[in-house]
């Protein structure tokens, strides 16, 4: 390689990972503003019109939580405050963070059930009834919405109707969807959602965003394991943000700052015209990706997510290479497979500050010039034209 | 109240609080730094380089672990990583957060012994000594250096010395200590210390800064509880920072720019200076308030913080309303009593960026006006002349 | 000098100078804002409405016009603009800006009549009626309204009564004195008034800020010299700010950001409480300065500004050291005599983001130790006491 | 047009001008830093630093001069200052702001001559020879390097050396082409060279940055109308620089903020690797607009710029309806044609920020998205295709 563009000591031009996808640039001036005590009265105003623009975003009736720490904390805090030592749970499994929630799962439960299907595919709606026949004691149903590394989704849609119909409770990791995909938390019935700010929203890792209903509430209070006085407490943070409660500890100003911008500029935009431009790029990304000489990885274009684009590594191309071509010539960072998808997948993202018309240009371009680098053939023009005919709804 | 000069809506002018206590202009810049992805080759480079300056700050020979989440989550880690089924602990209590942490130590501990003094005083190192003569089976001591609360700091350098005598593991809360009073890990043989970002080094709340000593390594890889893929791991974080290896989860890049930025500032000024400093500010704000008219809360001048001045609230005056004046009238954020001392104890902070020449004077002029206000006599010019006096060394 | 807490590499705490006064965080960030193209459609409004953000600030019915150039530059384009071959200038002297202004209009008048007072005086609006009545054929009436290095006001509402009376134009320097003193150009009939965002609005040194009456473009359009295509034009920019009109040349974007921004602020707080807190540290700083022991230099309490207080520097003591002292002992930077002032005199300033009530107290602190160090008797204590009991009303 | 993906109140995502060209994260944070006041002595140092930085940039033995005040002040302050009532000027016009430079050449020279080609060309040093040959009194030449709006060049090696050869004195406007196209005042002998931050090297429009030679100095201290005291004085800041020297006025301490972060980045990257990522760029850009279907302005290839690239605009087409729909759809900000130019050509700029391999890619993209936008035929394809392959050298 000769002296790249973009060193790998210098920041590189554009993210169109998977997330996290960076910032604009109102959300790091929000992040640059002096350190507020967290104690004084200029920031507890502040959090709590945050958590009222959340339950804005979230199109809820009820308060949602923010937790100190990333996704990853809400989804065990969630696992740990939600299933008990009494509770069956249903694990729907068709990725690697499907996978990894029916470990957290089986720390706290009575039993953890499975389905389970090939990492490219999503899980049917109708195998779900087909558990809660066999199974009608299962309480406790846990689902992904967006598998970020396949780049696939399944259909809450369907899925909640089934959960509701039998009467359980329903965890959705909805990190990589919220904001890019329409989550309607109150049709689906969902109990407990996580989501985050560093993907759709456009913000830090940092904190964890969660819609909990009242049936929720409940059942993390009759729950005796329900962690209190811990960092993966949800029950600890419920009334966090109400006038004269006191915070269950000192919580990330710098995070809330960032947060309480992304969501102003995310109702200012709109839902729909946030969603509209993830279509778009989406749309884009997986035309262009074909006609670039890709193929796709999730089979069923149903399942496709708007806001991730899994494409399949062309055979005998090392996938580390491909990426660290794509940034060191083009200064555009994408995401590689992880765990089992590994050198077989990689990723480009068009989420949050991401998912704008010439996002997917820019993304397909990078990778046709590593593409070529490393002596496969790809038609960057077609690529290019292809994407730029997808934007056109 | 007429209109206050700092309404509640507006930033105060001055935080001198116990911490969080604020962050330079330097701090705020980096914090507002694109948001690079954290797989991305130039933020591979930039966590090594911050974990090696935090091992120079650390004046250790081992390699630090950065965990993700504000001090109580490494104070938690710690406890469930390195207290397991087998061990008995000794912990010392001289104030609120060493009474917590005998929470924590029960969820894990075979059993745990307290030494327990009043909250204007500290634990003796010669009742630690004792307390190995009764009971020789204590395996981890654990203890408070600054009780932030109450503004004192147990003698680390005479308890640790009995600690290692002994062969015992000793966990060290230095939250409001480190940066701001004299540790030396490496002399006190300690095994897990923990510290933070937000206090005398002027950062983010939302990171732990562990110094973790071989032996410490070594009890947690035996420990079969020691969390593993969760928020509260150590252990899964110990080569985090190494080329080539995985972050366990996403890792706050802003935090991470937070933390670079203080620990330059911290070394390029020097460890002697900034400890000079805080000694200074804290002999002014010890001697402003007695000038003023108040009582310092720690009897014994000996265990009297240099991060940290609690003085008693006068008699017949209501805690949170002499902090709201001096906020809404003066611009400066002080902190007040938690828990038992709520009411009884006020903070003066003299940390990080509040421990410089002119932050007691600034701190004794609101609260004396503050104090006025309320009907209090409060001699302002005797205490600025006091403190002032008091700098020099 | 021992190693100072304030090394002279390091930035200083605060600045408490007669301007540049510093700027707010939030005018900081605005500062740091992502530069727009000048012909972008966002950039046009937002110019616009900065605009029509001074024109509310200044109360005028008339569109104000932002010059690209510091102050210095508006005042050099008021003359070449406003003063053609045949006006007879009246030009007053109370201090150096009132003496340089004469050399700009006798490059451009037909001829210069002065008066000068003593610079610890004003020029009583008696000596301008007297002027009149010797020469009825003056057109042109110049006047700072605050000399800075002197801490003095002229009366504006008295002279301008008198010009008014006489049908000549009248040219105020308000650099110093808008924001922070009142000023109604409106009532005064001024007609070219020049201001910067650097004083009192706390914003940066690149714009002046111009009132300009009706029966002003007139004179500036009949004036055949009156520069075009040039940096020092005033009728270029005239409507600069309206949708279609190109800009003469490429306006700083940044600074004008940086406006927006302080304007904001100072239309948000409101004219009079902006006017109230000078007034408040001004009487703080004044009493202090006495307190301590030192001199005032305006010998009339009445024409002492509101936005900088001047001080007689002590006998036998070398002014530039005593202000080296207190930027590096206690982080102050206060600002010297200029000219025929140098070496005598010494300001305080409290203007903008210094005009908080305990600016005064910093700066007499600052102050007080730095004339200890030399060897100067100054009582803090009674300073900072007299200081903060001005503060109230 | 439907619901623009940009709307025009919100920022474009790219800024593919022909300048301002926005600037880097680092430099904005730069101009988000606290404004020192100028007299601070860390100020002085910085100052003086960036005075030191310029001179390496500029590969110069002398001290070059920073003017406060954007590119036209210092081109002004250049023509009022070097050209005195006994100068004959030669001014060479191959555009706009060559013609421009004539009616300043004017207002001081005693006797101005000028050579005029069509602004699709440049000026042939033989043609440069020949006015010599007819006026051996010419005393000083005036050139534009880089015609912004045509996007052609001067072949400055070339004519410096006939100027040199007839003694006279050279004022280079080097606006648009420093840090983008090879210059060398040594070799070139150029007595005054003007040039900006705000083009090649990213920085804000608000300062001129001067190569003096010591032939100049000489030549502006024995013309008597040389400006003093006045913003179009060069001779005022000679010196200003100097330790213990005053500024002639207050300096814009933000801009220069700006200006020393752009200035190492620039002498980080390194001059030879700045110059060859602007050729890359220029060549992209120029295949691809030829194969999108558009005409190149500039008829002769050794003349094209390397820092911006005109484009005749196809018959029947609104030149600013196609730059406001490449705006509003895709984010991009393209420059018009300015004074005769206008509605005829239009600029894709190539520098600084926006001198890297996708940005002709971006450009090229949304450019042709607005063609078809408006009926015309672009083959985005191609031109995309073609950009890529034209970036390998």
């Amino acid at each position: 390689m000769a002296q790249p563009s973009y060193p790998a000591d210098r920041d590189p031009a554009f993210n169109l990972t998977s997330g996290p996808s960076g910032a604009t640039p109102a959300t790091l001036a929000a992040l640059g503003r002096p350190i507020l005590h967290h104690l004084d009265p200029a920031f507890g105003a502040l959090y709590q019109q945050t958590v009222e623009l959340l339950q804005q975003a979230f199109g809820t009736s009820q308060s949602p939580v923010i937790l100190q720490g990333e996704g990853v904390v809400g989804l065990e805090a969630a696992a740990a405050s939600m299933i008990g030592p009494r509770d069956v749970v249903l694990n729907l499994v068709s990725g690697m963070y499907g996978r990894g929630y029916g470990d957290w799962a089986r720390q706290y439960a009575l039993e953890v059930i499975e389905i389970e299907v090939p990492y490219d595919s999503s899980v049917p709606a109708v195998s779900v009834a087909d558990a809660f026949r066999l199974r009608s004691d299962i309480t406790v149903v846990c689902v992904v919405h967006c598998e970020t590394p396949s780049g696939t989704v399944n259909d809450l849609d369907a899925i909640s109707a089934v959960v509701a119909e039998h009467g359980a409770l329903l965890i959705v990791d909805a990190v990589s969807s919220f904001g890019g995909i329409r989550c309607d938390f109150t049709v689906w019935q969902a109990d407990l959602v996580v989501t985050v700010p560093q993907k759709c929203l456009g913000g830090t890792a940092g904190l964890s965003l969660l819609h909990v209903s009242e049936a929720a509430w409940e059942h993390m209070a009759a729950n005796p394991a329900a962690p209190r006085g811990s960092v993966l407490s949800i029950l600890d943070w419920r009334h966090a943000h109400l006038a004269g409660r006191p915070f269950p500890f000192t919580p990330s100003v710098t995070d809330i700052y960032g947060l309480q911008a992304c969501l102003e500029q995310y109702l200012l935009e709109g839902a729909e015209a946030v969603l509209g431009r993830h279509r778009a790029a989406a749309r884009a990304a997986r035309a262009g990706a074909e006609a670039l000489g890709l193929t796709l990885w999730a089979r069923d274009p149903a399942i496709r997510s708007d806001t991730v684009t899994a494409v399949r590594v062309p055979a005998g191309i090392d996938e580390r290479e491909l990426r660290a071509r794509a940034r060191a010539e083009s200064g555009v960072m994408l995401s590689g497979g992880q765990g089992d998808l590994s050198g077989i997948v990689l990723q480009i993202g068009h989420m949050g500050p991401g998912a704008y018309p010439l996002s997917p240009v820019i993304a397909l371009t990078a990778l046709g010039r590593a593409l070529r680098a490393l002596g496969v053939q790809a038609d960057i023009g077609a690529g290019v034209e292809a994407a730029v005919s997808a934007l056109e709804p």
